[in-house]
Formats: C-alpha cells, sequence, structure tokens
C-alpha cells in the first residue's frame, strides 16, 4: 500500500474546491462521458429532462473526493471509481433538484432550475428518477456494499435536510443542532465519497476509515464555508443570489454567532427577521458581523474541522491518497482565505 | 418445482383485492412487524414522521403479490420474502407521500397526508428518506438483484408519473400514451413484485418470467379498474373523494372513451373542462358515460388485460403460486362486478 507518493497530480494555482487538481481532467472527463451515457438509460419521454438535470458545470466536489481518495500511481481513472463518482454525484444532483422545489429557486449555476423549467411536480419526480439512476448504478458493483452505503447516506442527507426544513423560521437552533444538520446533509456525503474511493481501490480497513473520517470533517468545513460564503460570496462568481439564508430563516453558523454576540435588543430584531415577523436586513447585519468579528468566530471553527480532517490523516503519510486530500484541505483554507479579503 | 397445489389458502369470501387471502396474514403480520422495526433504523429526529407514513392501513397489494407469487407449502412467510415485500410496500408508499404533495391532496385513507401534515417540503424530503431506506433493505440481500431490479423499476414508476404530469390539464392523450403511463406507473411495481416473489422462492427462469408477465397485466388491469373507480366507487368505503381525475385533468381511460363517444360539441366542452377552462361537471360526466356505455367499453379493457395475465400463467397450472395468482385476478373481476352494480 506505499503508493509513490510523488505521482499525484500537480494542483492548479487558484483553482477551487471543485477543480482543483489538473491531474484530475482525465477523471473528470471519463466522469462527463460515463454520465451522457446513462442519459440512454432513462425513458425516452424523461430523457431530455434528465439530461438537463444531469448538467456538468458543477463543481464536482464528491468525484474529486472519489477519485483522490482512490488515487491511482497511473493517473488513470479506474472504471469501477467513474462509476462510483457517478453514483455520488447523481445522488447530489437529486437532491439540488429537490432542493431547488423547496427553496422555490429560479435560478441554479446560472441557468433555470428544473422545478421553474418543468414545474414542481415533475421536479419531485425527476429528483427521485436521478435517484433511483444512481442506485441503479450503484448496483452494477459486484457486491452489494457500494448499494448500502449509498442507500443509508442518502437516508440521512434526507434526515438532516428534513430537521433544517422543519427548523426554518426558528431561533431555537443550538450550535449542536447546526453540527447535527450540517454532519447529515453535506458531511455524510463527504465522507461516503472518501469511503467508496478509498475502498474500491483495494485500501486497508484502517486506511479506508481514516480517509472517511477526513471526508466528514472536511464535509462539515466546507458546509460552515459555504454558509459563510452565503453573506461574503461573489454572485457574480457563484452563480447564485447572496443572503438566501437570512431570507429564507435559515439559522447558520454566521447567524448563530451573530444572534450571540448582539445586545438584546438588536438580537430581538434578528430574531424577528429569521422568524420572517420582518424582512431582513442584510446590510446592517453584514455591518454588525463585521463589527462583532464574526467572520473570524466562524473561520475558526472552519479551520478546527480542516484540522480535524488533517488528523485523521496523520498517520498516513506514505499513503498516495494523503497528501492529495491535504492539499484539498488547503484549497478550501485558501478558498477562505479568499472570502475573508472581501469582508 | 411441482409443489402442491391443494396447500394454498383459502379465498376470503367478499375480500378485496389486497386482503384476498386468510392464508396471508402470517405474511401481513410478519410484514407489519418487520416495517415497525425498520422505524429505529431511521435517524431519531425523523422517527416519529417515519412511523406516520410506514402506516399499516394499506391494501398491500403489491406484498400480497410477493408473498403469493412465492408460495410455500408450509403456508408460513420467508424472512427473504417479508423482506421483499417490505421494500415494494415502501417504494410504494414513497411514491403516495410524493403524490399528495402534487396533488395537493389533504387526507389519504381517511387522514391526513404527510404533506398536509409536515408541509410540503420535509414532505419531499420524507418520501427521499423513506426510499432510500427501501433501497437500503434491497441491499440487504446476499447479489445486487433486488437492488437493482427495484431501483430500475422505480426510475420507471417515476418516468409514469412524470409523463402523466406534464400531460395533466391536456386532451391530447392517446389511448396508447394511457397504456404507456400505466404499464410503467402502476404495472411495472406489480411486474416486480411477482419477479421478486417467484425469484427469492428459487423457482425456474421461465416461471420467473411467467409471473412477472402476470403481474405485469394485472398491474394494467388494476390501474383502469382503479380509474374506473373514480367515476364509480364508494366515497366512504375507499377513503378518498371521487372525480378527482376530472377535476386535476388527468385523462384517464373512462374520459378517454367517453371523449371518443360524446358529440362534437359536447366533447368541446369536456375537453373545456379536462384543461380546466372550467368546471368539471361531475353528475353531468356520469350520466353521460351511463348512456354511451362508458363503464361497459373500459371494462371490457380491464377484462382483456385480466385475460393477458392469466394467459401467462396458462401452461404452468401445476405451480403452487399459479392458481393463487389466478384466484387473485378472480378477486378483480369480482370488485369490477361490485362497481358496476352501481353505475
Amino acid at each position: 500500500m506505499n503508493r509513490d507518493v510523488t505521482t499525484g497530480p500537480a494542483i492548479v494555482p487558484g483553482s477551487t474546491f471543485g477543480s482543483v487538481f489538473a491531474g484530475l481532467k482525465p477523471h473528470m472527463g471519463a466522469l462527463d462521458e460515463f454520465l451522457r451515457e446513462q442519459i440512454s438509460a432513462f425513458e425516452p419521454e424523461i430523457r431530455e429532462m434528465a439530461d438537463y438535470c444531469i448538467d456538468t458545470s458543477g463543481k464536482r466536489i464528491r468525484p474529486a473526493l472519489v477519485f483522490l481518495s482512490g488515487w491511482q500511481p497511473d493517473g488513470q481513472p479506474p472504471r469501477n471509481l467513474v462509476r462510483a463518482a457517478a453514483v455520488v454525484e447523481l445522488v447530489h444532483l437529486a437532491t439540488l433538484v429537490h432542493d431547488d422545489i423547496m427553496d422555490e429557486a429560479d435560478l441554479r449555476r446560472n441557468r433555470e432550475t428544473a422545478a421553474r423549467k418543468y414545474g414542481p411536480a415533475a421536479a419531485v419526480l425527476l429528483g427521485d428518477a436521478l435517484f433511483s439512476h444512481a442506485l441503479h448504478l450503484a448496483a452494477q458493483f459486484p457486491t452489494t456494499e457500494v448499494c448500502e452505503t449509498v442507500s443509508e447516506s442518502t437516508r440521512k442527507v434526507c434526515a438532516g435536510e428534513i430537521v433544517q426544513t422543519m427548523r426554518r423560521g426558528s431561533t431555537r437552533v443550538s450550535r449542536e443542532d447546526y453540527w447535527r444538520i450540517i454532519d447529515l446533509k453535506t458531511a455524510e456525503l463527504f465522507r461516503v465519497s472518501c469511503f467508496l474511493g478509498a475502498r474500491l481501490s483495494g485500501a486497508a480497513d484502517a486506511y479506508v476509515q481514516a480517509v472517511a473520517t477526513f471526508g466528514r470533517h472536511l464535509g462539515i468545513a466546507y458546509q460552515i464555508y459555504d454558509d459563510l460564503a452565503d453573506f461574503y460570496g461573489d454572485e457574480q462568481r457563484i452563480g447564485k443570489t447572496l443572503g438566501t439564508d437570512l431570507a429564507s430563516g435559515k439559522l447558520t453558523l454566521p447567524l448563530l454567532v451573530l444572534l450571540e454576540k448582539l445586545p438584546a435588543a438588536e438580537r430581538l430584531a434578528l430574531s424577528e427577521e429569521i422568524c420572517g415577523q420582518r424582512a431582513g436586513q442584510m446590510a446592517l447585519r453584514l455591518r454588525q458581523m463585521a463589527e462583532n468579528g464574526v467572520f473570524d468566530a466562524v473561520e475558526s471553527a472552519v479551520e478546527r474541522e480542516i484540522e480535524a480532517a488533517e488528523a485523521a490523516l496523520a498517520s498516513w503519510a506514505a499513503e498516495a491518497p494523503t497528501s492529495l486530500l491535504r492539499q484539498l484541505s488547503e484549497v478550501l483554507r485558501a478558498q477562505l482565505g479568499a472570502l475573508q479579503k472581501r469582508s
């Protein structure tokens, strides 16, 4: 298992989290081709719709985790990892289709959401069809392990989203609740992506577990980063509207921290904004976040999770994926730093 | 494979399609227990919601098909069939949860729908969680076959529902379109239920295929019957509102036949009702159905599908499930006859 650590792909300078490694180009190309091939598996009547949903413009973070966690010395994408990457990406795309119905979002990645284009009813079913096909691909492996792992993960992702949905517009969300929600809704699929990559490439059980733990903490770190980017991001670059969490009453960590730091009267006003009793005052809240060091507090939380992720790999420096995954966590650090420049 | 055909359970006089055999009591009891055990597999936060959705008051047609298709001489429910029955029932329950969101239905089986009780957003996710758990159970079999079969079927069910959804409020639905829709949305899961029952009990391939074909035609027959019952059924007994297909612009066979038989002016008026341009005139349309022999025409279509189902088993009289499945098709005939008494 002592693979040559120098065989990893070179990092792309200034890259974003999803397109981090130039060496992943053949992998992502193979994934694109594989996903395009899947369209013909859908019933003719829904192929065009499936094609629309299986768009290839996403960040592909989960597939990247699969490929890096199962990195091969020849730098080529093995067929089983391509299939596993397609499974996790399709599950992710299915959840996005359903998310956009609930959020009544019109745009994602600068184009119409499926819910907007085909109506919410068709979008519910289209998400179901994508998810079914993901599980169908998972059933193409020699054993039931991929199906078992992915179906359980998906249930957890849904559970996390349900808890988040039920808490919307409520300020009765503790930090513990927040961590639980993002652990389920985001970190679980990051964890499974890493697990499958390492597992399918024949890594030893203990290393598979270490890589999975890395994935889980990286997923938590990424979601906190993403929640922070909802306040400090660049609308043009990320292709979505900012401040949506405040507007939709989703109590993410930046708002949780701000609530803790505000004096009582202001805390009440912000609570009312979260509960939808008054319009969210985005500009005011951003200024208060700056005045109260919210960015730093949230950044520290991200950093702690990145450190936990890296600690999971501490005893495994000789394994090929280790250095690649650590570079990935460095990229997240760099992205966080870039956000801060805007604050 | 020549099992003793006399070992089948006795039919319950006046029984409905789902609770047809007294001999299925231990099977349904085992299924209830198995489904109740599953609640603890869901994340604690969503257990109560999952419990609400996994209700045990349904007709259990698909589980009955699994058990009958894999009938064992000792009349006891084998563990693997109980699990397979749970898988198809959970898939079915998940689709009901999603259907009720799209139909904006408040009641099902005389109680609040999940969409009404928890809101549409949570219901989308809850359906997803049920479906994920179904696939998770499917992954507990020794091979990937159940996962593969069930995930593909589910995609077909969704495809059928998507086509139906996209055609709502349109009169551009041919008989061919109608058959295609119900083949996908209903017959496919009937087919798979029969397939799994026979397959998991070790039947020969040719018999498995015959039983699956029986299931498919029975499913088409059942859906046409169900669409007919939307006009001639008993609201109290079936626990749902009648005339919903006309009200929601769903062009089912009774309406298709009526459209064909009406004179041009009346056809235009009915088309406008289907397209939602004017309110559906249920009483008038029922009278016109009676005057134009719509019931008989639709009944003939059901009968032809029942005959096709029975024909699939014609060469397999000696197999234990054959006589049981044929009795099931007789029950559907009897239910159809009972509907007619109301017409």
